[in-house]
């Protein structure tokens, strides 16, 4: 008989029917994509390429001799430009497309990958995560700031030079209110962050465990939506990812390339996505919300049943899958 | 500068942005499908077959000469067997797998689409549709009922013979809950059905309007999520699609029959996922809950910023894919 798992951060539920049930090795993409070149000429984002692209530049670590750049997209679903204005209201309500949206260049070279970057390399990106958050954070106008990365074609991306996007939203979306809705639920009912209380209780019980550092923890979550679908929280408690200390965020950049190398090893380069979800900008000193990342490999598709219902299926059970990814050896950086 | 729309039923804020919009012809797939065969000897769901399906019939309509018949799907999510306990709470919450999940086969040939159907052939499968909603509904261990068809291979489906489905679901899954939400605060502050408000000034407005009957209603919502995003609503307040009139049924037949059938003609059979959303079975009668079919075409992918910051980017606006879809000319019936 099937499993249905609550999770409690999402509320969504989630079936673990063993009869779909896959094994962790069952996931691994064993057809590797063509090498990438180190460099394209046509190619905006790689070095001595930025006179190609004629959007705005907002951040640049390293001068002429950079390791990351921040743009404006060029394509953006938000500008910077005009009034965020609210009209409506009742059954019809609408907002101006006021925001930001950038990219972040990870590295000046067209074929590295995350996964494998130098733990100094993922903390410059971290770093300019966030100045660039911080900036934006100035602007009144912007209430959800979210980080976010699409790897590889099921994850939504074309692009193949390394990148990361920042979007500055004029709103809160549904999804996010509701998690803050669920966490001051909570809060009010255990006099604790929800988050907090389920961190302790993983690090407890450690076989969800992934990696545990002195800052941070990434687990498979109990009830986790798809295999392999992973969280990476701090431990202190804070709601707003721009109030990470110095050592924090080295301590980030540790944990974070060691998740993506063990994927990257573990099930050959996945496609995925991960998130920055931080508080909305008007609620970054609470005590009911915790900032996190959330890494969705996008190892199998999106059934119709899950379309249909609402609710989740997931073929790899997290205890598995956590085990596996303990397992994965990584090989030294060369 | 782009809109921001709220969708005030689902919550969702969707970005209509002029740079990224495609005129309504742009969606058109223009590369169809090969044939299928009227008949697979393999098909266990074509007419003749059923012997080589050995899950439980729950439902055929027309005797061995059958037009519809339902089954237990082969490979079911939820299954009918046991019973259901909760168990766990806090943050460690658990539901046995007990539900059902059966298969609605639509017609006894193989190479039939659900949008060329006749509308009689359509009411008989809103009759199967709803036998075995009612006969689910008698089981108390259900808590929400979903009826869907997944059509093409960007729906979420591999089957070629026409078929839906059915979820009997022993909970209610989070992003209905949030919709029952929605609609009792509007009820709460208004004194009105969120729905009935919606439908009415849709009707008097016109513009997204795709068909009206004397029972129903097709639109295509003032923030619809992605193109040619349709809803049909039955135009009297109810909650739950087991209260659907004889009456009602025949004129529903004769809407969603139409709806389809623009989509397949104007858009060169899109793959579409429909999704009848109903009252959960406990909140059947209420002043505030009003079921709908929701008709999403698959017609482009998801972005990575959809994935990341929980808003949604339509590049087809509502008014035009409505009028779009009203001038679409379906040929007589053969």
């Amino acid at each position: 008989m099937s499993e249905i798992r609550q999770n409690v951060i999402t509320k969504d539920w989630v079936i673990f029917a063993p009869e779909r049930a896959k094994r962790p090795h069952e996931f691994v993409d064993t057809q590797p994509l063509p090498p990438l070149p180190v460099y394209r000429a046509n190619c905006p984002f790689c070095r001595g390429n930025e006179y190609l692209d004629n959007t705005t530049e907002t951040l640049r670590l390293g001068g002429d001799n950079w390791q990351v750049r921040v743009v404006h997209n060029k394509f953006p679903a938000l500008r910077p430009i005009g009034e965020r204005i609210r009209s409506g209201g009742g059954i019809y309500h609408s907002v101006t497309g006021f925001g930001y949206h950038e990219v972040i260049i990870e590295h000046p070279e067209h074929n590295r990958h995350f996964a494998l970057f130098s733990v100094s390399e993922v903390e410059n990106i971290l770093t300019a995560y966030l100045l660039r958050y911080r900036q934006i954070l100035a602007d009144h106008r912007i209430e959800t700031i979210v980080i976010f990365k699409n790897h590889g074609s099921k994850a939504g991306t074309s692009l193949e030079h390394p990148h990361s996007q920042l979007a500055g939203l004029p709103i809160v979306p549904f999804h996010l209110r509701m998690r803050i809705d669920v966490a001051i639920r909570y809060f009010d009912d255990n006099g604790q962050c929800l988050f907090c209380d389920t961190i302790a209780d993983e690090i407890e019980k450690e076989k969800r465990i992934i990696t545990l550092s002195h800052h941070f923890v990434a687990f498979i979550p109990y009830a986790a939506l798809s295999p392999f679908h992973i969280w990476i929280f701090p431990r202190r408690h804070f709601s707003c990812f721009s109030n990470i200390q110095p050592a924090e965020l080295t301590d980030l950049a540790l944990v974070l390339q060691e998740v993506l190398a063990r994927l990257y090893w573990g099930l050959g380069n996945p496609d995925y996505n991960f998130i920055l979800r931080s508080s909305p900008t008007g609620e970054r000193d609470t005590e009911y919300y915790h900032w996190y990342i959330s890494i969705v490999p996008r190892v199998n598709r999106t059934a119709g049943f899950e379309l249909g219902t609402g609710m989740y299926i997931n073929t790899s059970l997290p205890e598995d899958s956590a085990q596996f990814l303990r397992d994965v050896v990584i090989p030294p950086f060369p």
